[in-house]
């Protein structure tokens, strides 16, 4: 077996931009919490240039063939694309599936593109902190664009994608409901919406619906609760969002044959300028990394509690419960104080 | 406004079996974490008696009627029944709803029986912790069974049931799948299977199934999965529970007009006799008690996180991060060393 690279030199390659030393990097990031805390403090004082695209929307509405056709458009104009493809239900990661999607989708070869997958792992904190450091990689080797894809539809991946800096959310007509985003809970975090698969039957009846949400009495509910839950999650950053100013689009696209792509691109990059213009970039980028913070600490607490709370002090302490000689809470002030530092 | 009842009044009135009592101090521990931790210290000594039935299903089973019937037949064989209807969908409770199914069961007016509706509340820790609160009030105050109907069918509800001493899983026909449980992850809990609404079509086959499911291949594997699960929340209880002696019945019930009820309430005393028998309900306790230890120590791990991770030490440590003169882990490492005692 090859010795493993030690982290110094991986770390010094990857900001050189070495596709192999972020793959590696990111493996080692999912794997071993304390690597990751090496990895991103050192690469940390090189990130904050890329922009961060959240791209989310319920199972069926083709969110996986819009990126692939994304990213051939960002290739087209010039810029280098990091994908992340966040999978929850998936046990694999990183591996045959996704390098079928690589050459599948053409970008195979192409130094630009770096796609990688991140699903469920035994380890370090879970996929939202897997994901956050993974970005932070992927924004120190340099990629201009940066693509999260998020499949799933739970609280975390809708977290996930939310972070981001801009928002992209799918949505499909002929799914049963007119807007699945509203049963999913997609519709507060939008900042741009692309109902896919415009060819088909319903499609304008699913843009009517999206524009009439934002127009009418949805439209100042929802714009309001949208930054008011952004809000919520970044309650330490002091500057506020200008609420108006950017008007959320819903433009279609045909993924499969590039339809409406380069212009979904056109509508990120006006995004990706309002939010450097208004200072809602620095904003998102506080609520971000405020976000990262408590996932971390958090981590950090549950961790030690486990250490607090070891199997033979459980043991004792149940037994002695069992014998009424204690009480649930007694026990559990007694563990608290046996608090490992 | 009348004056509160003092902490001490109230639980020496609760042991006594004061109904008023039981219910003010259930409102007390699901409202406020100090009075709980006082109360169910004070209670715990005398717990350990009732036999706590956890019971659940998917939605349409006819849970509550079942938990209606179950009720009015212990209570003709002469002993003291509780329940508490953990509903985490339900804004409400303990209020007109509940008082609305006393009413509608006829036990209104009957001391010897005792119902209560937990819901979500703001407040102290989760509906895990203010229902095993609950229960042990209930047990305290002296009713020889606890039916515990979860209504919900998440992870949470999932658990509550099944801490339990026996697990009754409510089946019914016609509800789409053959055995909804499958789907919602309950097979694994079951002590004991009621296929309600036995006098529908199709109620044959899915008492074949289960029995099919509990006789063949599924059948072994069912069982260990079932302790293999037990046991990964209980690590810290020392005995094992004993994997044969029981055999998981499947009985026909139709809770409406009480057919098969007195049978079901048969299953469940079996279930006890054997339980105390074969040592399991030690064994049973002892997880129960340690699941309720862990969930103490993690609630006050989490409210620490809180006043430790303050608004203001995340808005500096945030405005830090984005000079990038730190970077998340080294922010939250320093959180860490701030940590409140």
């Amino acid at each position: 077996m090859p010795k493993p690279v030690p982290t110094q030199q991986l770390i010094s390659d990857l900001l050189e931009g070495d596709r192999l030393a972020l793959a590696r990097a990111i493996s080692r990031v999912e794997d071993d919490a304390a690597e990751a805390a090496r990895i991103v403090r050192a690469v940390f004082a090189h990130t904050g240039r890329a922009h961060l695209i959240g791209v989310t929307g319920a199972p069926g509405t083709g969110k996986s063939t819009l990126v692939s056709a994304l990213v051939e458009s960002y290739r087209a104009s010039g810029v280098t694309v990091g994908v992340l493809a966040v999978d929850p239900t998936s046990p694999f990661s990183g591996g045959a599936l996704l390098g079928d999607r690589v050459r599948m989708t053409g970008h195979s070869g192409d130094a630009g593109v770096f796609i990688r997958s991140m699903a469920t792992r035994r380890g370090t904190g879970g996929l939202a902190k897997a994901s956050a450091d993974a970005m932070l990689l992927l924004d120190a080797a340099g990629f201009d664009r940066i693509l999260v894809e998020t499949v799933g539809a739970g609280q975390a991946e809708i977290e996930i994608a939310s972070v981001a800096d801009t928002v992209v959310v799918v949505e499909a007509p002929g799914l049963g409901d007119e807007v699945q985003a509203i049963k999913a809970g997609l519709l507060e975090i939008a900042d741009v919406f692309a109902v896919n698969k415009a060819d088909r039957k319903g499609a304008a009846r699913t843009v009517a619906a999206l524009e009439m949400m934002l127009e009418t009495g949805g439209a100042a509910a929802q714009t309001i609760f949208h930054h008011g839950q952004r809000m919520e999650t970044g309650a330490a950053t002091s500057e506020t969002e200008a609420g108006d100013g950017w008007s959320i689009p819903v433009l279609e696209t045909v993924a499969v044959s590039g339809g409406g792509v380069d212009e979904l691109r056109d509508a990120l990059e006006r995004h990706r300028a309002w939010l450097g213009e208004s200072g809602a970039r620095t904003a998102r980028e506080g609520r971000r990394l405020d976000h990262m913070l408590q996932t971390l600490v958090q981590a950090e607490f549950l961790a030690r509690m486990e250490r607090t709370l070891s199997p033979a002090l459980r043991r004792d302490l149940v037994e002695r419960m069992q014998r009424r000689e204690t009480d649930p809470y007694s026990a559990a002030a007694d563990s608290m104080k046996k608090l490992s530092p």
